[in-house]
């Protein structure tokens, strides 16, 4: 049974309470239920974390070898300076898929540039929760035998 | 019946010839045919075109409203100077879904910013061909009333 | 009797269906037809092309030495990067006169750089359709026996 | 009767005085005398206002509200950087438009960027004094109730 | 009773230690002392935080609301780089102040640029340990019905 | 007594009449008299004065040594570039405070460089009307001698 | 024998007509003559083709694999921003030599940055109508066997 | 007998008060008298003027056309942003020298640059009170006749 | 007995077991145990320590000041943006050595910069794990009595 | 009988050994020798030289003119700084042609800039050794009376 | 008798026959005749001295010390790049004066930026040869003890 | 024995005579003299070389293939510009290690970028002499059989 760790960046534990014309406004928990409902139906075992500080980021990263097939992170304001997280994701050898919720490339300046992207397999930004179900598609996808010539 | 447009835009017309490293080796057809495929799974009339020119492609965006739900476009390396492209997504008013083959984030420097991105609904990035096969389900999402609130 | 001829640039055919709140709710139609009106009442013969891809605008540029005595051009999108049609203007020799609907230095960074400007006798921006208008009457003066010591 | 004030910038009581080659030969006397025989013509009252000074433009600006029904304003070198005449021009709530005898454009790169014209409805540049009679001819349009769906 | 959290940034728990000369002798404790008097002789409730970590500022932050009336905040080096905080500002929905010890603008170019002012409702920099006094007072002012209107 | 001159900058004195969104709707006349409230409130001697010109404020300032222990100055769009009131307040030798209306921070690029700030003790922005009486706070603070080791 | 494709740019067609300070006075014909005459007398096919839209030239570059052992392509003014063009030249895999008649290097900035040669074997700049016939002499020593060891 | 105006710029008249350490500790007047001192030695009629105002510069700058041989301009802080006092200076058609009392290479970031210099003969900067001598002896070559050759 | 702390960085924990043609092929405990060996050798007391968070390395660098004579950090992806890490060198005020692993000027653009340095003593960078031990080396140097001179 | 001097830059004799999958296995004698050949059956007397140092360069530039016909210069290193050797090409008057064996454009950011060039006829990059003959070539273009008007 | 060296850069020694509109049409014997009959009028012993090369200029200043009292120096194209040439009149010692032929302001942009002046005492530009003279003077003045509180 | 060269940059003759605040009171031969020390002791042959100029710099560096097993540099000035240098380090193929006295990012602008650091093995900057010793040692271990493994 193929294994995910949804990594959630900083603040996402405010979603649904958070300026919801930008985010929506489903929490967090409902997030949640979404993957693990996907989860159910697809066969897989997708656990969830939310973290506020990088340090915890990278320890979730870091314990994904040999634990987790795939990582999917929305990594929040992080995606923009955090070389850190970045590095984290290198150096664990898990396939990564980045997530955002808005469309990066519609947004202020600062937000258009992406420093953990370039660790992932790639990006999929703008579809709102629904780009976690996406990103598990994706994985499902990244790890099918069926489909391995596809990508 | 929800109905697609999948813009192909400039040298996809090579792929699977093309730098395989990079593009994989599926061809446009094998491409196509993919797409058909989860057309006709899912219950989708999607068309297809592959456009090296600027104006081909305001005139399929162009023809859309009224005749197409969603939108998919690949632009190539339209993605990163084509204002037209984004201008005729903006007008046309159709829903679209940015998609690339590659993990534009992990290329050079002129591969990184996407003046296209901000016209779109979202972007999907770096699941090879898959990326087209996620678009679609992302539309599928995006049209479907069930999944409203998810977005 | 005097000739121009005014070249629509990209997606300008959408005009009046396109994001009224900045274009303004006239077809491209009705723009040329009170682009005629205004030849009618002062004796010009005014031809007008919209393109929708660069070669198209080359071509009807191209064709304008010995034919035309003015150009009246909207590059849209092109505005901000076709050295082609820059080249192409400065190449034809006939006087160009560029036209925008929107005041551009009011819309976001990359629409406040022209790079065909500098092709053209000058610029007239942000009048709506009334640009177009103010653009032939500059041209009169710009062809114009007893005004040539104004300008 | 339509009321304009048209403000020429620092340094343009030396027209025809000053480099010909770029600005031309004509007075400022004799522009003001050109303006004023199209006020004539057309029905307007139109004063007229030089200033060197930043102060004295604002100043200038700053009782055009009730007292003008447009203000047509050349800041020449104050074009590039004066962020006060731009927020004069905001706080008076005129409609204004900018002018210029050269085509900006094609001028040096300091020359190429306004912080005015966003303050303004648009801006004219580069037919010589005649861009004072267009920046007329469009501020009729502008005020004009029959023309009033063109803009 | 108003309730204020003051949070103070990382390493400013050194103060009074570290640099003198630029941020001045006075210890934290003695920093939170004067805050205290000031609470008791206003009639509000004010708390006080020191975080070293990014982490735990979101927290703080995120905490507030429904708690606290105002946030004051010293954000120290993470003003320059953290969009995860200014994110949390905003996401918090108090109003929050930004004070500085120093005159930042006075300081080394990289300490010129706030990422988390723009998420405050204004920003107090220069006045040594006063700034936070000031920053009480402001918002004193900021909830205070009959000065509503001055703000 | 200790003495104090306000000077506010280009503009100003349009306050209330001028984008009330962004400044609020108070007049300056209404804004000096909040000031000389304060003043006769807290035994100071306050002097104010509005100058749309680089060279009054100068003028203003370099008055300042010796006639006051203060100076509060909101150089409105001078903050963004005007060296040369810098360098007055740099040679004029009498403590100055920096004030804005609202947050340049939060505003659009150019507002987000102050020029003059060096050269002040501090910076006040984002208050509203209130910055003065924060700024005049902030000045009794500064000459405070009790409170000489706050800041 | 050899085989050879020339690629003429946008705006080349005017050659002789346009500009003859900067390009010559001779036209793209007399130029195809001189390639032709180069071909006779070197015992080498070569064709020519004009093209003002980048989709033409695209077309052109994809029909030359198995076609053409040499691409010779004067971008003009597509140099600076094609990123399609130079995609298309990398995917065609044939050697390309990119040409400018005259030295981009001494001319203004926007033309000194080539988008398109990084695709290509390498650049002859300068030379007049001469840098086609030096492209050829260099695609003869690619091609010459005898010559594998310079190269 | 040769005539010269020398223009002390913005704060030049708190020269001696302002910062020693960088301007030295003569008096403006001190300075002019000095100035006077080499007028009457060498023949010339030497006017001086100190000018807080852009426009009063101009005004000086206006008038010198037909009354002075040579213009001797310091403009402080207008070095480096004032295009209006370049404009005017080059509008005057009077050879003017641009004079700097300290080195200002040697200052910070915002000092290095010169938007003036560029409008007069040449530049002498870092010689103290001294740099003003300096530029009377360049303009005494520059209007020599027997000096004419080595310029 | 000289004592010294070295800081291992986010993501060094991974050592040995990421990108190994990057970082070399010892682990950490590898490291450590070099780093002991030389401690023993040389008569020192060293501490090492592995933090994953900005906070964790801020509170080990506050308890260096009287417990520590030398800090030798490796901040590894901190090193390119974070001031806080750079503000705890400063306030601590132990001297402190930087130390990579790789050459980090010969990496991509956005290691090239350290924001972390200029809090340092020195920095020693390209020479795999034997930078940590020519840094204990520096540290000698620095801290020993005899070579003080040479420093 | 056309002269020609042909100046290698820094490090060209290093050829051969250095970098071979770059620069190719030919050393500069074989290189020169190439040279030689050409100009035995060309015609031409040739004469080489090597200069690791500005200086040296120059005084070989100007030597020529009088001496040389034609100065081919491959910059090497010195290109992308050098505006010593780009003043000595300038002052010689002799025309000159650069070089060079890689393509600079597809090598990296810092190689892509040509100070050198602007100073020279045109360039040749990228045709290995082989650039020294299409050089060579392209000289003799330039000299031919019957080419003139190619040119 | 006071000492100088005067140090002319690379070219120079080409002055008189390089592009004598930029220079002047005096070689730079005549110059140093100019010079030296300067240094006789003035009872000064005035070395000259002309380099190609940055070894040779620094070999040139490293024996000024204790040998001379002033430094002339026209960095001419090193003005632009060599920190080495500023290095070593920094470590000179001696006092030194910038000096140019042209008016380095009014050039091209490249040659705006001087890195060797803030090594200097101050800097004389844009007097063709008088400028040598000029730093003479400004050389007396600085060595004579009589204007030393000019300076 | 191991063989290293120790190349001393420009001005690097002057050291104990240069600006001792920065880089210390020992001269070149004191420093030599350590070097010699350092190579006695740990049995290696260690020759040194100063060089103001970048051509004797290339010199000694291609001479250093076959005779010496190490290049140890200080590049001074050259550190930030010469390309030369680095190319020559790239061409020797001889292990190179960049020394700095004083800890270049701490210093100006201009200094923290090296051209020549991405050349060599690693850097080590701020020691001040010590840097020479600790890359002696640096050396040392990547020469030594036994350290291998470290590195």
């Amino acid at each position: 049974m193929p294994r995910a760790l949804v990594i959630h960046g900083p603040n996402l534990n405010m979603l649904g309470r958070r300026e919801p014309h930008l985010y929506g406004s489903r929490t967090l928990e409902e997030v949640n239920a979404l993957i693990e409902k996907w989860a159910l139906e697809n066969g897989w075992e997708v656990a969830t974390v939310q973290c506020n500080a990088e340090g915890e980021i990278l320890a979730a990263i870091q314990k994904a070898p040999g634990m987790q097939d795939l990582i999917i992170i929305n990594p929040a304001a992080f995606t923009h300076y955090s070389l850190a997280v970045a590095d984290g994701l290198r150096s664990a050898g898990v396939p990564a898929i980045e997530v955002h919720i808005t469309n990066i490339f519609a947004r202020e300046e600062s937000r258009r540039i992406s420093v953990t992207a370039p660790a992932c397999v790639g990006m999929i930004s703008g579809f709102g929760v629904g780009s976690y179900i996406l990103a598990l598609e994706a994985g499902a996808q990244l790890l099918s035998v069926e489909n391995a010539d596809i990508l």
